[in-house]
Parts: C-alpha cells; structure tokens; sequence
C-alpha cells in the first residue's frame, strides 16, 4: 500500500509558524482512533514517543480528512519524525513513509527537518478578522470634478470599456464614512497609477497616481484615514506586463533592437508594430506587453516601484494582477522584497484555477479564491452537481491547504472582471443571501465587490463597473443588512476567524452542516438546499445538538426550531 | 470522485523547460486508452483540441501510472489547459480538474500557466553521462608529505575520529589517471576549507583551503586537469554550521551579547559556553553552530564564499551539506547565486527522508538518493518486504519526480556517512553485483564512494573513511571490472542517459525488468531475485522479447539464454 496518497509529507505538512506544523491525512473510512505519534531522532530516551489525537473534520467518498497542529517540544520544530497510529478493521496499525506497517517499529517514520525561520506561512498580524471591500475607482466616486478627463460622461451612464465618469481618490476618502456604516475593515483598490484606459491596468507610469484619481498625497490621506478607522489598503500592482504607451515599450517600437528595452519583454521579431506574433501579451492582448522578469533589471524596476509606494504612502500589501502568469521565481524575490519593507504586508495574487502551485511555492499569502467561487455556483445557484458532489469538492479544497493558510484566503462572490453577483443569481436576493452565508461561514476573509451591498447588477465589463448609485442608496436594502450583519460576526466572533472548520452533509435532506470552532466559541450554519421543509428533531439528534441555540434563522417563517424552510438557512452559536 | 488523487496539477506537471511541461498520472488499473487533451483557452477555434497518448510505465497495486511531455504549441507553455481521456469499464470518461466527466464538455479543465523562464528545472547541460566519484580527502591519496599534519599515522592506521593519515589534493591530482581508468567523470570531495577536525565539517575558514590539504593553487589545479579528462568537479559546501572555532562564534563566546556576530547564530543564553542549551547546533553537536541564513549578513557572507570559490577554480558545483535542515527560502537564494555565475553549475541536497519538499521548492537540481539505497536494501539485501512490496515502493518512488529530475539524482549505495557498501552486502560480492546493476539502470547519476571499486570494507564513521589501499590495488577485482563495465555503458548509451524507465515484476518467477529506452536504443535488465533457477521462455513471451539480444550475464553458467539462476541478471539491448 502507498501510504504517500494518505499522506504526503511534502505537501500534507505544512509549517505554519517557525514551532508549529500543522499536519494533514486521508485514511479510508473504516478507520477509527486516528493519533499522531511522533518523537525526536537524537533524544528518543530523553523524550520518548508523544502522541496527540487527530481531528476529523470531514468524511467522503470512503475518506476520513484529519488535521493536527504538532507544537516543537524545544524552541523551535526540529529532528522530528513522525507515525500515524489508527484502528482498521480491529486491528491496531501505523502508516510510516514506507507503508502500513503491524508493529510498532519506528524505521520508516516521516520527518520533518529543522524549520527555518522564513519558511513557514506568515499571516499579517492583522488578517483573521478582515472583510475586504473592492472599490474600481473610476466608478466608486466622484470626489474632485477638477481631475475629471475630458469627455467624462454622467454620473450613472451605462458602462463601455472606453468612457470615464470621474471616479477618484478623493471620492473614496469622501465615502469612509459610509463603508464604516457597513463595516468592512479592508480595502483592496485596482489600478491607481498612470495609465490609458480608464481600468489602469495598462501602466504608462507606475510612479505617479494617475491624474484623473488625484495624487500620491491623496494615497497618502486615503491610508492615514483608513488606518484611523482601523481598515487596513492594498493596491493593485500589475507587473506581469506594463501599457502599449509605458515609455520603455515605446523607446523598443522607436530604436527597434537598439533599445535598452528590448530586453525587458519578449520580443519576437522587428521591428516592433502592434501585432500578436511581433511580442508577448497578455492574453494576447497586444496593449499589455509582457515585462521579462528574469531580467534582473526588470527586477529591480519592480522593487524600486514596490519599495516607493510602501515608504511613501504606508500600504497594507498588494494584490498582484494575474499572478499565475509570472514567474514564481520572481514572485517568490517579489514576496522577500514587500515583506522586508513591511513583514505585516500581504500578498494576494490573481489566479482563477487551482492555486495550490502558488501557495505551495511560498510566493504569495493568499489568492482571489476563484475556485471555490466556481464551486459554490456549481451547487447553489446552477444545481450541476449534487449535494454529494459538492461535498466531496469543498471537502478536496479544504484539503488543499492548512487551515492557518484558509484563514487568509480571498473569498469572493465577484469581481470587475465576472457578472455582477446579484445577476450571476439570476436577480433572486435568497440565493445571494444563501451563498453570502456560506461565504462568511468558511474559512477565510469574505470579500465584497462595491456596490453589491445595495444590489448592483450587470453583466461581465464593462457592464459590472458601473458607476455606484449613491443618489438612491438605501441602507435598508435586504443585502446590506444582511452584509452587515455577517460583517459584524467576522469582525466579532473568534471562531469566525481562527476556527476549526467542519463540514457535513445530510444526503436525505439535502441540508448542509458549516461547523466553525475554538476554545471559547462554537458556530453551525445549517442550510436547506432542497425545496421541500425539513424537520430539523432528526438532525438535532444527529449532531446532538440542542436547538435552542440558534442565534439567527433567514426566514421569519419558523416555528420554534421546528423546521427548516426551503432555502433557508439556521446559524447555532454556543458560547463555551 | 476527487480527480486530483490520481493527478494535482500543482505536483504532477512540471516544467522541465520553458517549452516543455512533462506531465504525471494514476489512474485504477482498470482504465485503458489514456490519452492527453490540451488546448489554448484563447485560441481554441484556431487550433483546436489536440492529443498525446500517454506512456504507461508501470503498474501497480491497482493502478497505472503514465507520463507524457507536453511541447508548448508556440515559443513557451502558455495558457494551455488540458484533460485526460480514457476507456473506464468501456465508456469514454474524461478526467477534469474538478472531476470525471462523462461528457467532452472542456469546462474545468487543468490549467497551465505561462511558464516562467526561471522556473522550469534547469539540469546541467553536461549532467546526463556522468558518473560520481566521491572523495573524502584526508583518506584517498597522499601527494605532499610536506602538508601531512603533525602526528600524521602511518597510511594504513586504522581511522579513528581524531587520527590523520596525511591525504591531500595533490594525491587526488597524483590518481587522475587511475580515475581515468575506472572511467567515472565527475568527482565530489568532502569539504577541503580549513577546519579543525580531519573530516573539515567544522569550517574555521571558508576562504582558504585547509592547509593540511594543500592551497587554492592546488584546488585550481585538480579543476584544471580534471577539465581536460572531461572530468567535472564539485565541492562540499557545509553552511547549514561551521566550526566552533570559526572566528565568528569565537567573538560571540568571547564577547557575549556585545558580539557583532550574535545574531549569526541561534544563542539561546548569555555567556555562552559549550553547551547543549546555550545554542542551536546541528543535531546537538556543540562542535559546529548553526548559522542564521535568515540573517542578510549571514546570507551575504555564503554567497560571498560561493562566488569567491566559483571564481576562483571554476568548480562545477555544490553538494549542500544537511541541506533538509537549511532554510528553503535560503537554499533558493543560494541557488540564484550560484547559477546567476554559472548556469551549468549543479546542486545537490544532501537529504535523508523524502526528498519531494527539497525538490519541488526548486532550491536545488538533485539530492543524495538516500531515499531509494533504503528501498534497494530493503529488498536486495534485507529481504525485509517481498517483491511487490519492492515494486510498489519502487513505482511511488518514481512517481515522485519528473523524468527529467530523476536523470540528475545522484544514487548512492554508501558514503562517509554509512557503512560501506560490501560490509553491507555481508562481504557479499554478487549481492553487490545486483546493485550496481540496479544502480546504473535505474535514472539518475550513479556514485561511487572512494574504493567501493575495489572492495574496502568497514563499518560506519569512523571505519568507512579508511586509507585507499594503493599498494593493494588490483585492477582485476570483479568489483572494479563491473563498475568498469557499467561506467562505460553509462557514457555510451544514450539510453541510460536520457531514457524512459519502465518497470515491471514477475511475481512468479520473482524476477524484476527495469527497461530503458528512447528512440535509438532499448535496454532491458532481468534480475532473478529467487533462490530458484528461472526459465526464461515465459518471460520472453510475456515482453515479447527474443533472448538473443542478450549483451551481458552476471553468470558464466547460463546455456543458451534458457535459464536466468538464481541471482543472476542479463542485460538486452536492441539498437533500433
């Protein structure tokens, strides 16, 4: 038996602190009295084998999912080896690196080697409680009619990829107030530095705010204020290619290969016109060439431009624009760089597939958590998988990662590059507000797109960058509510933010079990996914829970605990 | 079904150029014509859905592992997705990332991302014919009298862990042509810098050769000379520690916390004397400090020392010593420096467990295959599993890496750290016969450990690092007449260089084929691993094979290709 696809020491053991590991497995489901034994390789007399019980946290497909958290028995983790100890079928057995083994024997124990100080997964001291809030400038607010481009439209005009309606620094430091109301305590900004379109995601200037937002002082005031009210900013930084106009790919279209440039993107042949085959873009995308950067000239320009905005305005982090595209290598001399400035500053990177190669590498914190999205579709909204199927899949991402890396996953129902969420619902506010409870009950910092607190609809862009409607703004609306709502949990309840997770599925009722926990909270999320009322007393016994803790029922319909509603959804809290 | 048990992408496609991903998967045994699909997410219309059959290398305790390379369909990998195709039960499934589907819809394919430049594996581009040759200096040839330490014992002595018998590098220098003989092409010293000790793990100064072992010059000399036999040439680079009379930590013992070198350590407690408490060392040994390489003087200082060496002698490469207990973040710097001077330079970790972490992270090109001398132990000379067990272990093993980083590991079967492989063998020759064979057959660099070639014997440190018997040697010891012959097969056929493994056992027979193969060249090994003569009629019909391209038997008894006995091996090859 090859134990490595129960347990992969490479990938299944994840240093998450320099004195902790945190450890996963996968064992059949016939499995029971799952424990960690683990011991030190020169001081076995002194210490002897310690042990520690495994948590399952989940069952499917024939699988039993455990984690454990191994503390150093010294300062730091170092010269441990370790076993899995398990019942199977009666029988007492311990899965080594070499196989499932009968005795007890300590040969072949997995190991992990002295940790170094830098290789173990560092979250901002600040991240556990954050709810992040995307703003696109150009269509947030209009706080300075002076830096408006020529041409700017109205207020409210129907999106194209090409107009401008004012959006700016200034207006986003007009609105804290009202992002207080709702209680984000994290902003993540798109791209603010000069540019030609009205995204900014084609850079012509990566050391100056572009004029149509304002100025490096109005950065400046945004993070000061920010920072006052205890909301934490990251920027867009779009390194994988720079703007058609940025004055370094116009000095290779003018001297052809007599550029000092021409090594900075990848060119295919001269001279250089706009054409797909004549250099690298993005996506084909021949107003983005790509920038090289395994030249080290490259390089440094990237960190001269990180280094700058970090000192200058005091930035919380950055997102990095398609990520999965960039080298890692660089990301990773990218990540060494941010974090020297500030070791507190996050990294969030695009990527829209799996994620598990960049987090692997250590090259960023976190990701736009595209997949899980994907996944929660998939189920809630276009009902193309079974309840069983979605399982196994949240059970596989979960998997994936350590929870300390869960805990800093970008969680997003939407983005300016995806249909608005309300749309992507098909306009039906109850499937929203299911899909936001599942979003705030998982692991990781829930992430709204501005404008979906009031219900903003529209298509994939340019139709989800309209301008925010702020003239008929309600803060009653059901969205906003509820949004504050989960905001004020994540913001509060511990459990929300460091906990275990467990999750559970109830195939003959189609309900779903969300468990989040530590040593002082305990948090359900029961969800109906059926169409037909379920009583809740079978369940309750199930899980042996009393119902008379729950804390808050989406529908007002329900009768003493009795039953839960189609589409509806309990929260339980037990304080301990 | 959780497809990324069978394939993840973040850990079974490797890019082993920028052009080129070589792609893993397992999948049940039941499953037949599997192929690879892949298309260009932007470009499906205008190149459409291609395919690959994938390559079955071996099967398995109900599975079938596969691999293929993937050529990028431009100038690099990029926004390639793909799936796999294959006949499950007689249906046609398709494998996607987020399942088996049983329709050819491409939605939740795997993604490839742009491949960076730097992150694909880089082997050396004189790596796949080599043969290594360790050498631990104090021990293998003494040229210069004149640097013999005082109390140097008579050539000979029997080695304790204190004693010198005067080794040096002109006696390295002074056997090039025995080595030339032998025919190995690359040789590993243990450490040459000044140090206390006689095995110089215990570095006082990085920057000079230690004088018992002569000077630079001499260094410059072995590299110069070994150059022109086509001979490459790596050093012992030990910064995991260094020595404690190393300057440095004499100023921390010295000047306590006022010591400009405090933070180059772990220091636990003030004043520091030699103890287990005061600080980290490397497993516990109060004689070598580790050094903190999250410290950028620290790591300044490392690479100061390999760019100085590099420079200066044109070496090679490196083999990190307890590189497992190293920071990876460091290693990887490390390897940036190393390569940033010369590209073909070679890394090699030393590591005893799995080496996956080392590997995957990118720090290093290769490591010491401790990992696989276990398994080879396990079966061949323990007998402590069974054939299948062997097989098994042996797949997984296999399955862990790209092909591309399976031909750059260096296999081991001793070293200055075990006993030596003939002691092991129980002074048994033909058990080391069978090595060997398994050794060169297997991918990967074979190594030879100074005199194994001529049968020296000894138990582990300090008996394993015994004086080469010059006056002794015979050329005509069966050991080095096989060692002769598989050296030369190594260097000549293109198959073990660069060829795809195959592996396949007869549990009837237990007799083991380890195939190597590419476009011109098939090679097949037979072992008899029974105590049972084996007709080979059977065989020859289940591999389709016809006996008379039989090139070599380890035994003189065989009639006619009819009988494989016990312990015997034959080795086929066909020149296609």
């Amino acid at each position: 038996m090859i134990t490595n696809f129960y347990h992969d020491p490479a990938v299944d053991a994840v240093l998450i602190s320099p004195r902790q590991m945190e450890i996963r497995l996968r064992l059949p489901s016939h499995t029971v009295q799952v424990r960690l034994l683990y011991w030190n390789k020169y001081k076995l007399e002194h210490y002897g084998i310690q042990s520690q019980p495994m948590f399952l946290w989940a069952e499917s497909e024939g699988y039993k999912y455990y984690r454990v958290v191994l503390t150093g028995m010294e300062s730091r983790i170092r010269y441990l080896q370790y076993k899995f100890e398990y019942e199977s079928g009666g029988e007492r057995v311990w899965l080594h690196s070499d196989g499932v083994k009968h005795t007890a024997e300590l040969k072949g124990g997995f190991s992990l080697s002295y940790a170094g100080d830098r290789d173990a997964v560092h979250p901002p001291d600040w991240i556990s409680n954050r709810v992040w809030y995307q703003i696109f400038p150009e269509r947030f607010s209009n706080g300075d009619k002076d830096n408006d481009p020529e041409n700017t439209e109205p207020w409210g005009s129907i999106p194209t990829r090409d107009n401008h309606m004012g959006g700016d620094l200034q207006g986003i430091i007009d609105r804290l107030d009202y992002l207080g109301i709702l209680g984000i305590n994290a902003l993540y900004l798109n791209p603010i530095f000069s540019a030609t379109s009205n995204h900014k995601y084609d850079t012509t200037d990566y050391f100056t705010i572009d004029p149509q937002f304002g100025t490096a002082d109005d950065l400046c005031r945004i993070v000061r204020e920010c920072h006052e009210r205890d909301i934490k900013v990251i920027l867009d930084l779009v390194i994988n290619h720079c703007g058609y106009y940025h004055p370094f790919f116009q000095d290779v279209i003018t001297k052809g290969e007599q550029s000092e440039y021409k090594e900075w993107f990848y060119i295919n042949h001269y001279p250089v016109t706009r054409s797909e085959e004549n250099y690298d873009s993005v996506g084909y995308y021949q107003w983005m060439p790509k920038l090289r950067t395994s030249n080290p000239a490259v390089q440094q320009y990237i960190f001269d431009i990180v280094s700058f905005w970090q000192k200058e305005s005091g930035i919380d982090g950055w997102r990095i624009d398609v990520a999965d595209e960039v080298e890692i290598s660089f990301l990773r001399e990218l990540k060494s760089c941010v974090k020297r400035i500030n070791p507190n500053a996050i990294i969030i990177a695009e990527i829209w597939d799996d994620a598990k190669r960049l987090m692997l590498s250590g090259a960023v914190d976190s990701v736009m958590n595209y997949e899980l999205r994907t996944l929660l579709f998939d189920y809630i909204l276009d009902r193309s998988i079974t309840l069983r199927q979605f399982h196994a899949r949240l059970v596989h991402l979960t998997h994936r990662y350590s929870l300390a890396e869960l805990h800093q996953m970008f969680n997003l129902l939407g983005s300016h590059d995806t249909e608005r969420i309300l749309t992507r619902c098909g306009l039906n506010d109850e499937n929203l507000l299911l899909l936001l409870a599942v979003q705030f009950m998982l692991p990781g910092n829930p992430t709204v797109y501005y404008g979906d607190e009031i219900g903003m609809t529209g298509d994939n862009d340019p139709y989800c960058r309209a301008s925010m409607p702020w003239e008929e703004l309600s803060l009653d609306h059901p969205l906003f509510r509820q949004l504050r709502f989960w905001i004020g949990r994540k913001k509060t309840d511990s459990a929300l933010q460091n906990g275990e997770v467990e999750l559970q599925f109830f195939e003959e009722f189609e309900c779903y079990l969300i468990r989040r926990f530590n040593e002082s909270q305990d948090m359900r999320l029961l969800v109906n996914f059926s169409s037909a009322e379920v009583q809740l007393k079978p369940i309750y016994q199930k899980l042996g829970m009393v119902g008379g803790s729950c804390v808050y029922r989406s529908s007002e319909l329900d009768e003493a605990d009795a039953i839960l509603h189609p589409r509806e959804f309990h929260l339980y809290q037990t304080t301990i």
